[in-house]
């Protein structure tokens, strides 16, 4: 990846000149992109291992499994949040590790453990670097240095239960290669968060990751059936059982841990047949109420898509600007949307998904329900753009930040009676905390799962940024946002996780209490703090 | 609810006087039924509250809610386990509570724990008191003396959310007060467990309740939002949200502590629209293989139904003996298997539920795979039949005991994969412990709830008592099929919960680290250890 931005050196821009014309006339976009600052002029702190430290190391990881130079520890400095690329692209990221370990086996774990605890040294679990809340930047805390530890060569499948649906594999092991081996075999996983291309297992475990399809087939923690983490203090191990009454349930407990309890290791996950059928169809409401009226009908009435992604009017607008140079079906469906009236209302994605007769007979139902709450029909071409561009957003973000950008993503989760409520009261914050600066921006809205009593809102944020204070407004977006969010007792991230980013606000959520008992837990299974410091519990 | 069974004093008996008859004939059961000994004959320890302590809590409770009589203390001595029945009808309850505790108002228990800090009493929440697992046995431990807390009079239905499907109450709430609050509003939790008609919404949360349409609505695990747990430490709050990623999800740490953390005070539970249409039919297997597969099947192809019961060879003969005298409709079927040469294979009752459509076509994918799985359609008699009876069980316990049978039932889960073999380990494991002592009987076996990866598998066991080591007896059998669960890797229990029974199995399920994470939790929220001593974590 690179590293100061998504996907692999030389990857083309993604904006269309056109579509950046339009976006610059409404958000003083720079015309000329800005690149980052080369990667020797990289500035990194001194590394602070001892020759003891780096000699015990080595014994554990062996030759190659121990790197200390200056691309391994840049690439290592930060995940892909905002400031992260902000801080990177200039050359000044806050930290980096002071070496970074490539285990070969999972029997390294536990003399890495021991060999940081003897040596005082952090410890970062390293899986695809994709967090957008900090959640993986080399904080060394109290401690003598901190490591990050790159989990990618633990990538084997380990076991394939056809029968229960449950594959077994390292930690390691990247999301599309799984699918691409469970595709060979008819199945499936389901598992399609944005960041698909570069995300590992054990990253969308201990992160709680949500995909875009899994509003059918389950959030990742809906995955889970089994798992091993190695703490410090020792071996987790958790067997696969489809359910249990068996005490508190433990795998939740390591589910959505960010590396602070220790390394995920191994999971059994469990898989689906591949799907025979796929449609994908774009959808209209004249208001968001209505879509979220549309929608939350889907989801009650046995009728829910497998994606469901419902814009509001100010997404809307941008998507069928920024598509319209891109497809001729979108420009197509923008002019059937001028004649019927609907030129203001809010596109809807539906994907349905399954073995063909199921498909079939729930996308009727859906169709039936969808009518009577006046949704008009764009059909499959609108579906299908969506789907090409679904891995799109990261891309963009770089392309937009070249040009000068303030580019945020954030998300939560309510509670169906207050989702416009919780949606309006984040977008004014937003709103406002821009304009407080003087940068007024567009801020703009879908929601991306739903469920039965809720559904989540996802927010992205465009603005032109504050020259020398990109990250003090970035704050100030941030903060305003959490606010809200907290102040309607929504949950803090839907599925970013907390990481470093959201820690200040995770006791708004779980009260005094939560974060006691979190700390009792670490200190019991990582009594000396070496596990991902500064992330998830605020100090 | 009688103070040595199940049901309100007075129940007429359930077991026909013929069915008895052929039991006999097989298990060597007692002609003449034995009663319990008189109430007043019941012994129980000297009351160890001192005068202060009892002056503190009547101070907090007020006048009614503090009871020291002597059937107060009796029915509260006890779940409704086998060796706690065996125990009562004896007149020799193992513990007993020196006080009973009825909490009018949520607000006075933090008060009550704050008292029972202060005189070092241990509290044990009292739900609807039907635990199998020794959940509520007044343990003192260490302690001064020992309280149960009947939490019946907190039964508020405190809020309903009609557009999210959320409903919050008090955890006292009987679930069928509940679910006919909810009916009045077209709605449904959809939880029916063989306990229904005395199980608290508390307890079933407490204990990771499973009802028997929970494979279509959901565990209770699954339809718990949002709870309050009161803990000597404080309060734990967590919000109803639909789905989070904030960290690990602390509710499924509350979930299934059966007690030992705190009160768990109050619930955000997800209800659905009443179903439009149910349809309960039986099917029949030629085998418990090709039964398993069929149901399989049906759960990973989305026809799953709501309730799955797939009873296995020695079940479904006993079933059909039983049922000869009650239904004209099972001599039928019983008529019509000889006829189609199935007179050895297993029934499955399956029931659907929901909206018209959605459970026709459903209920017609269903059809279709059933019929590549060579099951035969008994029809809806046989369905209704199993609906009739569903919560008969336990009465049916009472009059077996009365006729000197042991009847225990114990369940698990585990991978389709292994479904089979976990089945005959634990069987045959059973019927040893039976043989050595001389007191051989029967073992029957159903799937009682389906999952996409697995099943649960329901044990009953029926032999004469040991006459003068019933206890004993039962130790050997429990010991046996939990060691068999246990080798299996499959889970001591699937809805159950520990308890002071499971406890010693739980370390070999969850590991070493398992318990010491629990522990230190335990320790953070309840640090006197006052909360359900000698429950979950084995001492």
């Amino acid at each position: 990846m690179r590293w100061w931005g998504w996907g692999r050196p030389g990857h083309p821009r993604v904006l269309p000149e056109r579509a950046l014309h339009r976006l610059s006339q409404r958000l003083e976009a720079c015309a000329h992109p800005r690149a980052p600052v080369a990667l020797a002029e990289v500035a990194l702190p001194r590394p602070a291992l001892s020759e003891r430290a780096l000699t015990a190391l080595d014994a554990v990881v062996g030759s190659g499994g121990l790197r200390v130079d200056h691309l391994q520890r840049v690439l290592h400095a930060a995940g892909k949040g905002y400031p992260d690329l902000v801080q990177l692209r200039r050359g000044t990221p806050v930290a980096a590790p002071d070496a970074v370990i490539y285990p070969s086996a999972p029997e390294q774990l536990p003399a890495l453990l021991a060999c940081c605890t003897e040596h005082d040294l952090a410890v970062v679990p390293f899986g695809g670097g994709t967090s957008v809340v900090g959640g993986v930047a080399p904080l060394r805390g109290e401690h003598a240095a901190v490591i990050s530890v790159d989990l990618r060569r633990l990538d084997q499948l380990t076991g394939l239960d056809r029968p229960s649906g449950i594959v077994t594999c390292a930690a390691g092991l990247r999301v599309p290669a799984l699918e691409a081996e469970l595709s060979r075999a008819g199945l499936t996983l389901g598992h399609f968060p944005q960041s698909y291309e570069y995300v590992s297992v054990g990253g969308c475990a201990a992160t709680r990751s949500a995909g875009q399809a899994s509003t059918g087939y389950g959030r990742f923690d809906d995955l889970v059936l089994g798992l091993r983490c190695l703490t410090p203090s020792g071996d987790l191990a958790l067997e696969a059982v489809p359910a249990s009454a068996a005490g508190p349930d433990l795998r939740e407990l390591v589910l959505g841990s960010e590396g602070t309890l220790g390394f995920i290791s191994e999971l059994a996950l469990r898989v689906r047949p591949a799907p025979e059928r796929r449609v994908y169809e774009g959808f209209f409401f004249e208001t968001f109420a209505a879509g979220v009226e549309g929608v939350r009908q889907l989801a009650v009435s046995g009728a829910k898509p497998d994606v469901v992604r419902l814009s509001d009017e100010a997404e809307t607008r941008l998507s069928l600007l920024l598509a319209g140079d891109r497809s001729v079906k979108a420009r197509g469906a923008r002019a059937y949307l001028d004649l019927r009236g609907y030129a203001g209302g809010c596109l809807a994605i539906l994907g349905f998904e399954g073995a063909s007769q199921e498909v079939g007979q729930r996308r009727a139902r859906a169709g039936a329900l969808l009518r009577r709450a006046a949704a008009l029909r764009l059909g499959r071409g609108v579906g299908e753009a969506w789907v090409s561009a679904r891995f799109a957003g990261p891309y963009l973000r770089d392309d937009l930040l070249g040009h000068g950008l303030l580019v945020e993503t954030l998300e939560t989760a309510t509670r169906w009676s207050e989702l416009d409520g919780l949606r309006h009261a984040v977008a004014a914050a937003i709103d406002r905390s821009l304009r407080e600066r003087g940068t007024a921006g567009v801020v703009m809205c879908h929601v991306s799962h739903v469920y039965t009593t809720g559904a989540s809102l996802y927010f992205t944020v465009l603005a032109p940024q504050q020259a020398g204070e990109e990250l003090e407004q970035w704050a100030a977006v941030k903060r305003a946002a959490s606010e809200a969010i907290v102040a309607h007792r929504a949950t803090i991230t839907h599925h970013h996780a907390v990481g470093r980013d959201h820690a200040p606000w995770l006791g708004r959520e779980i009260g005094p209490r939560g974060i006691a008992a979190l700390r009792a837990l670490k200190t019991e299974l990582d009594p000396a703090g070496l596990m991902n410091p500064g992330k998830l519990i605020d100090r």
